[in-house]
């Protein structure tokens, strides 16, 4: 896939080690922060709005995650939006939940309206909640009627570069088959484990991971953020073959860890499965 | 232990993946989340007053854990417990800390006063607080003189009974020995592991578990809350058999989400040590 | 090292089980909560100012952690802190991020100027920012330019000294090299692993792990301080000596807890690099 430059847009995560501010739900924040430090980042989390300004401007960028929002930390994003759009950073948002309650489905739509927001991360009645489709929603998992499959695959991909061109943004769409697109471009990726959807948060470890590889991947966020889409579904796979009988979704959660902590750019080049559609 | 059904509550579980509003504390969400998928069952968290009642309405049952409560997540736990109510949810409740402020105290009496809660479960300190007995308190630990023992089991059952009467709930009281009663029935068990009390959260787990259990097994209330009562404690001996002399709580943990993983009918029915009192 | 009595002041903690109030980070939270556990220690975590008195006052001491503050916990902090102050309660202060925000900043000069803090723990960054001298700073990770190395070692020693004066408590400023001193006395810890800056957290475990430590050597503040640090530095040791080439950052985690779990005095002792400067 030398094509996409996954390997130089992963070298370029360890080599410059963004500082990435997250905004995150407290229910996977531990692991977030956990996977940015795997994937070569560095985290800081903040979302008082007194506080978050200050912490958005020693970062490179920022990570918006909206699930287990509140009204305080609404504004604090609001905050460090605006604070990380003036300074050009760039911004992942997730949104959790969307279609979910109508708080969260207008709270990622004014983000995503209001901030210079770079890539959307989310599954797909996620992204249909954010784009104003009709979806129905079963929390934070994606519905069945909205999963992406081969036959739908066409019609995924040009709905999310519809989305990609009314965003001005990367969308990464993922699930058993990931999109990602930009206005122009669709790539499905083919990798991954339907273990990942047996724990809470490989959805928003991918954005916090996204963020770092948006920080070092500016100048090419859609070759940063199918590299962070590829290194998490290889990730899924290098854990699941670690599994013995004994093992569950606990050991499931340490080794995708340990996989994003050793993955390097050869072997992500080598399992990656990228197709442009 | 076939007359206890089970088995039959663990496949109804698995079967129906029960989608479960959580409004728990911030130190063991992860492990709560986690539990719930590990069970069978699927995990959302939302606290804040303007979203529980939207979430609360697409979910199948609530879990009110009053650790790390504060005013905002208050409202919310009253929002979302008014809305299950009305919608005829079974609702868990886990008074964590009852009786180590009056914060506490007086938040579950409420809860338990103004709502239908199907399920209490907790320690014996805590279910003697939100019972209005006199007790002392360890914080989050049982209170040494609170202790369920083979010498105070048919007071214990008696008092269990009793709240379970005045509350029109199943009560599991959990420690070295488990208690769970309707007003009529009660119920001794005799699983588990002493590693149990060296992780923070297998009691928030459990109550997670039962949330699970509840939505599923609604017609069978008490089957279902001594089919997750056992399941943990089976889960808690599997996972310590896999312990090794390097290993410690961190192991512990990841090993008994593993075997909450693991856990089908047969082995559950198999090792669960009921004893009708 | 008799002459610290490392070994005693472990034992001391594992025979008291100190009961130990935090207010602390969302991102790290249950690894504190784990942490104490596995030294021998009760953790309770109550944030809300209605809430923090009573709580306080039914432990032993108490741990103030500023990651992702808000509003309502520096209010929690300020009365849980006046209670602990009145009940001569110890109080551990652990300034994460201080210098990288004002309210970062401020609140932890606040807390450190109105209140009895028995024990500082943090970066060198941190704690040049708490002290008010002028530091970069680079999230929540220490920059560059203050790092302890062998070169500044007795520059650095004179700083701890001069913050441990100026603030009547024991400091404790950890790294590669560890620091902990107080007015007259100042100590190099040279205990860890480098991976122990590749998982979140490392840091918050220390500090909840020293308010354990001092409630149980509350009289013998500086040796209980130096038997925590060397404590975690040689479980972080035991952690990294158990990783085969699979493992990263998500196993680092949980063997850290257990090597916290299972570290006995005489390993302390044997292991412990301290050297008096």
């Amino acid at each position: 896939m030398k094509e996409f430059a996954l390997k130089a847009a992963l070298d370029e995560v360890r080599q410059s080690v963004p500082l990435v501010h997250c905004i995150t739900n407290y229910v996977t924040v531990n692991d977030c922060a956990n996977a940015l430090l795997a994937c070569g980042g560095s985290p800081i989390m903040s979302d008082e709005p007194l506080d978050v300004e200050d912490i958005t401007s020693i970062c490179g960028g920022l990570v918006l995650n909206i699930g287990t929002l509140n009204a305080n930390t609404i504004q604090g994003m609001r905050l460090a939006a605006a604070k990380a759009t003036q300074l050009g950073h760039p911004i992942v948002l997730d949104p959790v939940g969307a279609g979910a309650s109508a708080l969260r489905t207008e709270t990622a739509s004014e983000l995503l309206d209001a901030y210079g927001i770079s890539v959307i991360r989310g599954n797909m009645s996620e992204v249909r909640a954010l784009a104003g489709a009709s979806s129905t929603t079963r929390g934070v998992d994606v519905d069945p009627g909205d999963v992406v499959t081969e036959d739908n695959l066409a019609e995924s991909a040009a709905f999310a570069r519809d989305v990609a061109k009314r965003a001005h943004a990367v969308v990464a769409i993922t699930g058993a088959i990931d999109i990602v697109a930009t206005e122009t471009d669709a790539f499905a990726v083919r990798n991954g484990s339907a273990l990942m959807g047996k724990i809470t948060g490989a959805g928003c470890m991918l954005s916090a991971v996204c963020g770092a590889y948006a920080v070092a991947g500016q100048d090419a966020l859609l070759e940063a953020t199918l590299a962070a889409v590829c290194g998490m579904g290889v990730a899924g796979e290098m854990a699941a073959a670690r599994m013995t009988p004994a093992c569950g979704n606990g050991s499931f959660r340490t080794y995708l860890l340990d996989a994003l902590f050793n993955m390097d750019g050869n072997a992500l080049e080598k399992h990656a499965k990228v197709e442009q559609l």
